[in-house]
């Protein structure tokens, strides 16, 4: 019976939104599901972003069957070459997500040598011991699925990213018929997204869009620019039948926006028609009320088509009066700011602005409570694992399963790297394994740790001092004077003053001293002073040398 | 006819949430509405807060006849000592305004030589030529009044913040009937709160607070500790009163909310009864079930009392399992990041954490649309000038006033700084004067600029290399080894490969190269060779000195 002993172990997406990553083991086998990354808070200066920490398999790497990934957005994909690059492992995704894979791994150099298989919804596959069922959900791009995993301690359910519209974008709405039929079959655990746990109610259609961008488009006297994510493949599928409707024509602006959507044209997921598309060049010399811009920046970017556009530095686009601009997104937490700002300076530049508080021209891609409730309803798994979401998320779906009645020991509200174990129909929270934040910076993983982040506060806050010292052979006699380096402390040209005197503190401390203890005598020394001084705290350091 | 030009000049809070100040001129008088301060964004890193741009006023200083505080929030006082500092005029304020400003400036220690005088609403006050009528509106804060202003160009009338609340804490409601009766008398010019002009409906009253708090009082079983502003003295009356009900006691903690409390009690605004409240030290003594605690920290900031619950660090209390913590706010946009991960600890720690997404534990003090729409048919004013919000709010504030028949030409939706003159009747949108952000960092005030700021956003980015060598009395050649000091770039003791590197191309390049830009070439050099290396860009920078 020890065999039956099957470990779901979280790397990421627990107790947070993205870097999704799950291993499940059975033996000498493991699965992985999912590898996303995360984008940096605020307070995490410098960071390009963050993977999961899976230091954890490095020793089990010849163990892993195969990496399934459920759909092709970035905290599900993200991470995918940094897991390449440890652990090598066939990877198992729907037509739309091979391809969005395939895009990125191409401009990593490393789509050779990587073995993926196109898999589809309704179809099974065997990796290893798990025999792994997908079944379609909806969601805000095409071709998601959710996994019924068949393993030797019984069915588990992973919901994937998912929404219950009955009216999405392409048609195929979320599989319901299979996820009763797991319910029927018996399930162990379900795992489920908790993202909006904290929205009440059922998460509107995408169908609900469509009349709030045709009256968008019925009041637009002149261009029309459309900022969304360039993965959300829907949406523009969505704009393009309203660009038909209307008799005018569309172009995509940036990369990754053209790039997707030809990927997504030839693979079928969008029907793009050839007359209403145009490029930007061709958009520019068209009559203002004929032209749809469909462009990324809906987060606040600086270096994006809209970010560009609101600072006026676009190469070859630029707002004019008369535009409208319409955000087609919902602010990620962290980012209302930028948002913020740039609304407020494409309405400077003569745009009008309409965004998700002025009309409905968004929403979420995640089941609200409503649909939470039903998933659970569906599949009656004897076990609840929360998972994609803070920790507020995960307990909030904890409350809703309590509700309808899933008895709160048969809940595992628990972070990364928490290890739970099955087996003889028992769960078993177990201990934790590495599964915090890897930051990658530049070219650097993970080689950024708490004490580089604390001196980028530091700096961030109150910059730095840096003071020179040359001394004579006997080092007690300063030769000229102390140099002072300042950055990002005061504006050095208003405060010659405050140096000068910083200048006499050092050569009153060299004079009255000897060597001992000089630097760190002066660097303590110049912190109060500075501090007595602004209220600022600036690094101060202190090189010395000394003539032979 | 000349002499009858009324300038309004907006200082701040037009285009931004904060810093509001208001300049209202006639021939040589000037009154000054309000003194606020707007707490930094994200990216202005280590900024304590910042201020209006006053310089404007400072060559007219003499001609100020008077400075009215509108109400007790920082966003309207916050600037009073900066303003004072520079312009010595009478300050106009109500009993519960005057208290808060009173407690502000004498921890300034600038109470003595200060000159305020108390008003209330209903009354009438002559400042200079300026003859104002104090009314009453609903906010979060007690005491707080709009303001009609006859000026010899005609009545302008002047907000505050305000709602429509018929069922405040406080049991008296926005005069209504005032505003009647200035839309009677006729209304040059309406300048309105605008916060929350891209909100649908009505804002709910403070009331609909009460059953949501009834309900967590009723659900918890262990110690209820309540968040929320310091300032927001309606909320402590509100909880007062439901702790009365449930036969609990309640304790303030922080400096900031019992000095309020206990001010705002002293002026009758709030009723705390003597039996109900406790101290902090009595509080831990009694059963959790029994105990209360209000606290700040509602904003995520990591010093305030959750923010120090949250991660384990106040010196005498702590959370435990069982508590309930009310987080009764909104999140200042920003802040959300902040405010998710204190949510997050204090689950971790045990408690079970209520917030507005979970239940109507807050609700705005500002208007919504209808609110907005509804000040306007009562005022009926020939021009409206939106006031206290981003562009986009005042933007939408002025959609709002077309819709219901205002003329486009008759809104002045403008930034801060823009001078408008009302002559004859007619409104101009003149030339511009500064109006921009002073920031306060330590004892700074207005000393940090763009430059610094660049400065403080490279180190936080990348941190710096800073180099340090030593030559010998021809200036050619090195003398010891060059010392590199690095912080924020990368974890040093991993680093010690990329360093010697490092060392070896500043060799190089001293023994090639005279003493000619030698430190701009090194600089260059490693730039290029670091972010080669780390994909990174460290600020770098040389000292060299030389023996004599």
């Amino acid at each position: 019976m020890a065999k039956k002993k099957v470990r779901i172990v979280p790397l990421g997406g627990l107790g947070e939104v993205g870097k999704n990553m799950m291993s499940i083991e059975y033996g000498e086998n493991i699965l992985i599901v999912d590898t996303g990354i995360m984008f940096p808070e605020n307070d995490m200066l410098g960071i390009d972003y963050i993977i999961p920490d899976f230091r954890y398999l490095l020793d089990k790497r010849d163990k892993v069957r195969g990496i399934v990934i459920t759909h092709g957005h970035e905290d599900h994909t993200g991470a995918i070459r940094h897991v390449l690059e440890e652990i090598e492992a066939p990877i198992y995704a729907t037509r739309l997500t091979r391809g969005l894979l395939e895009v990125k791994l191409s401009r990593g150099g490393m789509l050779k040598n990587i073995d993926i298989n196109t898999v589809q919804a309704g179809e099974q596959v065997q990796i290893g011991p798990f025999g792994i069922e997908f079944f379609h959900v909806c969601h805000s791009i095409p071709d998601g699925v959710g996994l019924g995993i068949t393993t030797p301690a019984g069915l588990v359910v992973h919901s994937g990213d998912y929404k219950f519209d009955h009216t999405p974008v392409d048609g195929w709405p979320t599989d319901f018929g299979k996820l009763a039929e797991f319910g029927a079959r018996g399930v162990l655990a379900l795992l489920a997204d908790s993202t909006n746990a904290d929205k009440p109610g059922w998460t509107p259609s995408e169908a609900l869009i469509d009349p709030a961008l045709d009256e968008v488009f019925t009041n637009a006297k002149g261009r029309i620019l459309i900022g969304t994510f360039a993965s959300l493949i829907s949406r523009m599928q969505q704009v393009a039948k309203v660009v038909s409707r209307h008799g005018r024509v569309m172009a995509f602006v940036g990369t990754s926006m053209i790039e997707n959507a030809k990927m997504a044209g030839k693979l079928g997921y969008i029907d793009l028609p050839k007359k209403s598309i145009v490029t930007l060049d061709q958009a520019l010399t068209m009559p203002p009320s004929k032209v749809v811009l469909m462009c990324t920046g809906t987060q606040g970017e600086p270096s994006s088509i809209l970010g560009r556009l609101s600072t006026g530095t676009h190469r070859s686009l630029e707002i004019q009066p008369g535009d409208t601009v319409v955000l087609s997104s919902h602010p990620i937490p962290g980012n209302e700011e930028m948002i913020h700002r740039t609304i407020n300076r494409l309405f400077q530049r003569g745009a009008h602005v309409i965004y998700e508080a002025i009309a409905p021209v968004h929403v979420s891609g995640h089941a609200s409570q409503e649909e939470m409730k039903f998933l659970l309803q569906l599949v009656r798994p004897e076990y609840l694992i929360p998972i994609h979401g803070e920790l507020r998320h995960l307990k909030q779906h904890a409350t809703l399963a309590r509700e309808i009645g899933i008895p709160g020991e048969r809940i595992a509200v628990v972070e990364n790297g928490t290890v739970i174990e099955f087996q003889d129909g028992k769960m078993k929270v177990g201990q934790r394994v590495p599964g915090g934040y890897v930051f990658v910076d530049g070219s650097g993983v993970g080689d950024i740790g708490p004490r580089v982040m604390r001196e980028r506060e530091a700096l961030a806050r109150d910059g730095f001092v840096a003071v020179h010292l040359s001394f004579d052979p006997t080092g007690k006699v300063l030769r000229g004077e102390p140099q002072l380096v300042s950055k990002g402390f005061v504006f050095v040209r208003d405060a010659e003053e405050l140096f000068e005197h910083a200048r006499n503190i050092i050569r009153d401390i060299v004079s009255s001293k000897g060597e001992d203890d000089l630097e760190s005598r002066i660097e303590g020394d110049l912190s109060k002073f500075f501090y007595a001084q602004t209220k600022r705290r600036p690094m101060v350091f202190v090189f010395t040398s000394k003539t032979r």
